[in-house]
């Protein structure tokens, strides 16, 4: 199924491997013209749902950022599948693939028991036979050097979502200091896998949509739950009974942890069968305990059934306060949100208040900032007095317990500082492509020869109508180039085609999706009609010519092709 | 203005310096919700052109690609500044930038004559006064490895045509085999700068749009031509009078070098002033024989008069068949068009015919690729016959004089396989969007207060339309919320805004450049009237609410503002 979807791919320019001119390079693929504008329409349709629909921003952020960025992410210390290394040929395998078929579960094992598994099961270099070396852990992120000297590493980003994070601050009093508020960013992200061997499931660069969206850590759920309480999905939780469930059932029955989460898994099935895949090869399922990142508290996948088995295409996870948290910690900025209070509350409060007598001398220049840090700390979580440690300005410094008084006094409080949660639908575009045209796949034969089509939903088809006069003679051509020209006044792409047999022009066509196609015969000329084909159901309707770029606008409203044949 | 126009971008939402929590990092800037907006409706107008107007395909490679690809695009070598360094401190800096108010042209010297001028001056460390050391050239490319071990370089790509020139034989296969044809592609690419000082105009990661445009050598004109031979264009020529031209005089005498480069200069003028830069501050410069790049055989740059001066914005170049030679060379693949004749011509041949009794034994393995590409070769070219260099798949192989044979004879030939040349309009779409913000940015004071306004050309504001009511009660809001949701619908992008005074919200939409603001007084409940607000002349009209969308997609059609006050 792979070889024979790819094939089609590259031959009508949706996509194909990187750099074959050069003899490849594994994990990297192009988009051709078709592809491209596919992916286009997909990022459209998906924009439409989460900047125009849920009213989120979108940004863009360089591709490359600093190590800070990533120490705070826990990408530099988490983000690293096992290798081994041949010891005869040097050939790099990534250890848990090695060992799949001898374990039930082999994602996720310490590095002593792979190499207890390899050395059990006399596992050899797949290449040479050659012994294999002690799995050690890669990290998956590409490295690079920023400016001359080397002196300043840089990464190539593995995720859009740090860039959200990092400008919490900037985003949130540009949303005029309300929660909550979404954040979307599109783009490529990068992961060095060690042996990418999955064509475009498997991607050392990709590309991904995804949304932040900041809340309040007790307001998680969402306005507009009621319209989803009655979508039904196939759910594999956790702890429980697989099967569909509705939104309202999945919740009622603590399946699904909250109500925002609960809403975008709705949301995510809405688009994922909106833009092509097929609701019988669609379910989401739940992170098991052990294998959800370390900050999520709750962490769905949009899963499609592939040749490939089920594949992660989108995860709708709750990333808590995580991330704010450790990119202020590291950074020495407080990424809060300020809740005001209906009216300002007198409160009993525990204040740090500093001692700029004794931190003058001590932190000189820095005793400013030794001070802010000092009068921001919460007061109530200080057991007692004594020595204290403070990060001012990116600086951990110690300040002596003279430095500072702890002072209990009343104060009008108009609200807090709270460090919002993130919810996060992280959609994968690559692996969405694929899989919706395996589901689009259908093969057939015509006159013994095989046949392949395409059936993509019109709405994401990259070309919506091929247009053709019969033979490209006899003001044929002309009649035709004039319907070409009315489609496309309607924002609709069109591909005007006017070589080799009708038969042939139909099958590109089929090839690459398109729902429909308009032909111009010799009766044209006395009926003023053309035919328009149906691509799935390969029937024709006459319609007049001047009525055609407004029919092909109601198809692709959604009209359904048999009204046409009704007359 | 700089300053200005960049606390403006950052507290708007437009742009901001990256990773500021973290201290910032010199050459990488964000686009924030506005930036982001006003960047997608530039590319979209852009594509309008490329992609709509010209009916080229755009296609999306890799930002990563390997050391061959850039070996033979001449990066590997050329690309590269000349780097010298504190001998104390450390710090790098851009040779020609520290001796450029000692000469005339300070970029391009060779490293010998920077040395001599910095010691000849007396040039010291910028930071701390210490000796710098020998210029050395710093190659421009950020570096990274792919996979693990090290061993295979990968460079980010430093512009986005490489992608379309190694896809030059799938993507002329995709449209049909014909020439001429565009490509484009549109985003990031890096440049490690040794220094970047210059905020937004000298960037490591910025964005480009570009194409390529594959045509015969012999065929550098347009078909479009006629539409632009009036448009007046200011040139800085080469050789010849710098000063207004009409695109055909600037052809007559002979300033351009070719019509297709005059045709994508003009396109290149219109796009420019559509988008909003000021035609007295758009000038475009020929490159000087010096400073031509290698490859290219006429350039000419599209260059916006801004507070740094004057800058490039676009470079329209004629690249002839440098980049598919190169890349047919390195990679053994011949990337050729195949030009039919109108009837196939019997002509007299000089072909090299292999010996197979010779190269089997010989090569082995290898025999049919040197056969491949000893038959492939120009017979025409050979003085005589002797021991030959042929590349036979990527490895370069000699064959003894008995490995082949050189034979004249007649020949029924359909056609000729040439090599394309390369027009190729590269657009910096970082450098536009600086050039037309400080274009719009205009100054004035309100209440002796410094006031200022973005005017933005309507087509690439962010937003469209702000939506007020003149209080957030007495069902005002609800009113202006029904005319917010039916301009919206329109996809006319709108800011609704309840909070502040009026005045502060004008101020708001002024500074992103909005170009009209509609607001609902106590007045639009008997009246059924709202008020629509020019931000340009301040100038505001009463209009019957339920006519308000039209009136803005007029007014965003072209319709003047002054028409409306007319009634």
């Amino acid at each position: 199924m792979f070889e024979k979807v790819m094939s089609l791919a590259k031959r009508r320019g949706l996509m194909w491997p990187s750099l074959e001119i050069y003899g490849g390079i594994a994990g990297f693929y192009d988009y051709g013209p078709m592809g491209c504008q596919l992916k286009v329409n997909i990022e459209d349709i998906w924009r439409r749902y989460y900047v125009i629909g849920e009213g989120f921003e979108q940004i863009q952020c360089p591709h490359v950022a600093t190590e800070p960025v990533f120490q705070a992410s826990g990408h530099l210390g988490a983000f690293s599948d096992l290798l081994v290394e041949c010891t005869k040929c040097g050939e790099p395998f990534r250890a848990d693939h090695l060992i799949k078929d001898k374990v039930e579960k082999s994602d996720g094992l310490p590095a002593a028991e792979i190499d207890a598994l390899i050395e059990k099961h006399n596992v050899k270099c797949l290449v040479c036979g050659g012994k294999l070396s002690k799995a050690v852990p890669f990290n998956l992120m590409f490295q690079t050097s920023i400016g001359p000297g080397g002196k300043r590493i840089g990464f190539l980003r593995p995720e859009t979502a740090q860039g959200m994070f990092v400008n919490f601050l900037t985003l949130y009093r540009f949303c005029r200091e309300k929660l909550p508020f979404g954040i979307v960013q599109l783009g490529s992200v990068y992961r060095n896998e060690i042996s990418p061997r999955q064509g475009m499931l498997r991607l050392r660069e990709f590309n991904q949509a995804e949304a932040e969206i900041f809340v309040l850590p007790e307001e998680k759920t969402h306005r507009n739950l009621p319209a989803v309480l009655d979508d039904k999905l196939y759910l594999v939780p956790a702890h429980g009974e697989k099967g569909e469930y509705t939104i309202k059932d999945a919740l009622k029955k603590g399946l699904i942890k909250s109500e925002i989460v609960a809403y975008y898994v709705a949301l995510t099935a809405r688009y994922l069968l909106e833009v092509g895949v097929h609701r019988d090869k669609l379910r989401f399922r739940q992170h098991e305990d052990d294998e959800m990142a370390h900050y999520a508290s709750d962490c769905w996948d949009a899963e499609a059934n592939t040749s490939f088995g089920w594949i992660e295409l989108v995860g709708v996870a709750d990333r808590t306060c995580y991330d704010l948290e450790s990119h202020s910690k590291s950074s020495g900025q407080p990424l809060k949100a300020f809740i005001k209070f209906d009216e300002p509350k007198v409160e009993k409060v525990t204040k740090v208040v500093a001692k700029p007598s004794v931190l003058g001398p001590l932190f000189k220049k820095d005793a400013k900032a030794v001070k802010e840090a000092l009068e921001s700390m919460d007061a109530s979580t200080l057991a007692k007095k004594g020595p204290l440690k403070v990060n001012a300005g990116g600086k951990d410094v110690t300040v002596p317990a003279d430095g500072y008084d702890i002072v209990e006094k009343e104060e009008k409080v108009s609200g807090i500082w709270v460090t919002p949660h993130v919810i996060e639908p992280s959609y994968g575009i690559d692996r969405i492509i694929y899989a919706l045209i395996e589901h689009a796949f259908f093969e057939t034969k015509k006159e013994g020869e095989p046949y392949m089509v395409l059936r993509l939903r019109p709405i994401v088809a990259p070309i919506k109508v091929g247009v053709f006069p019969l033979m490209p003679k006899d003001g044929l051509s002309e009649m035709a180039w004039e319907i070409n020209e009315a489609v496309k006044a309607h924002d609709v792409r069109t591909y005007f085609d006017e070589g080799g047999t009708v038969g042939k022009r139909y099958a590109r066509m089929d090839e690459i999706g398109t729902p429909w196609c308009v032909t111009v015969d010799y009766e044209s000329k006395t009926d003023g009609k053309a035919t328009i084909r149906d691509r799935d159901s390969t029937e024709q309707v006459r319609v007049e010519i001047v009525k055609i770029p407004d029919t092909i606008c109601e198809l692709l409203g959604g009209k359904d092709f048999k009204e046409l044949l009704k007359g």
